[in-house]
């Protein structure tokens, strides 16, 4: 039986992004941000929606770039950390213990201590209503070598991201391996010979 | 020591969106997408972003509509296959076993079988370069009434969505509970007056 939840924003899973910046004075900080996602291809393009009333959004208008850190399970409370308190306030850097690294491709600095992070330019802003979508083009994404695989690839099984529950609040870690994209489900082909 | 690991696509989680449209025909179709998430909070809004050499991509010009159903561990196959096949070719709907349930509120069809469902208007398509963004308004949520909490809110645990990990091709499952949202960062908060 289906029932109707409304119009409301739930959807699994759905990323926690740390948002890098700089401030008018130079002073990095970072947010965390579970609207977004990967949005183009080519060029690789990043997607994140922040409302105007957060420091970071001042901080991307005038900078037009921003990093995505990508946190990982050890790093939980550090993330929430970063979405419950406007840099405006804290030097929200400090307070959780974390190392701002100044990206030598974009204008922001990236978390040192995640595993992964996105170094992107502002292409597009567009306005949605409550929130904005910055569209970043990826320039590079850097990784911290214990977090590759032997083919030099991110392992998610050393990375250990973790997801945002929109419908109660609440985090949850990535578990096993369920099966290669692109080939399980080769099997419900009809026409097996291709096109 | 960090790695550059070049300009990509690379992000955790993405989600594994199965997109619903009706085709010039009226026939249902799915396709698999991962570069997509939720972008703003009022009015509620997700983004998916598709290649225009999609079956799917016309569909959505054309009806100005589309759904977002999210699959569970138990159809990985079925959500990989709407993936590896066009519309143009295929019933993918027969082919998976899955079945095409009409939305009452926006001209397209979402799938029965998957614990959640997203209803959605075509509000901006946005071109980015090998991808064009859909934005589609979120004019309802559908659940089967055995995905939710005792509050009547979805549950992870019950729903069992999985993400998509684009450095290796693959999926994973969602684990355990890590933590509350807005909740366990706080003890980090140094001026715990508030403002």
């Amino acid at each position: 039986m289906r029932r109707s939840l409304g119009a409301g924003t739930i959807a699994y899973p759905t990323p926690v992004f740390i948002v890098g910046t700089y401030d008018a004075r130079g002073m990095p900080n970072i947010m965390a941000a579970a609207w977004g996602g990967i949005c183009c291809s080519r060029p690789p393009c990043i997607a994140v929606a922040l409302r105007k009333a957060t420091y970071t959004y001042g901080n991307i208008v005038a900078r037009r770039a921003f990093t995505i850190s990508i946190p990982d399970e050890g790093h939980v409370v550090e993330a929430d950390y970063a979405g419950v308190v406007s840099g405006a306030k804290e030097d929200k850097f400090a307070a959780a213990g974390l190392t701002a690294v100044r990206s030598e491709l974009v204008d922001a600095p990236y978390v040192g201590e995640f595993p992964l992070a996105l170094e992107c330019k502002l292409v597009q802003a567009i306005e949605l209503g409550l929130h904005t979508q910055f569209v970043g083009e990826i320039i590079d994404v850097k990784a911290d070598e214990s977090m590759l695989n032997a083919d030099g690839r991110p392992d998610v099984a050393k990375i250990r991201p973790f997801m945002f529950d929109p419908g109660t609040s609440a985090y949850y870690g990535i578990s096993r391996l369920l099966g290669k994209a692109f080939a399980v489900g080769r099997k419900l082909v009809k026409n097996q010979g291709g096109s």
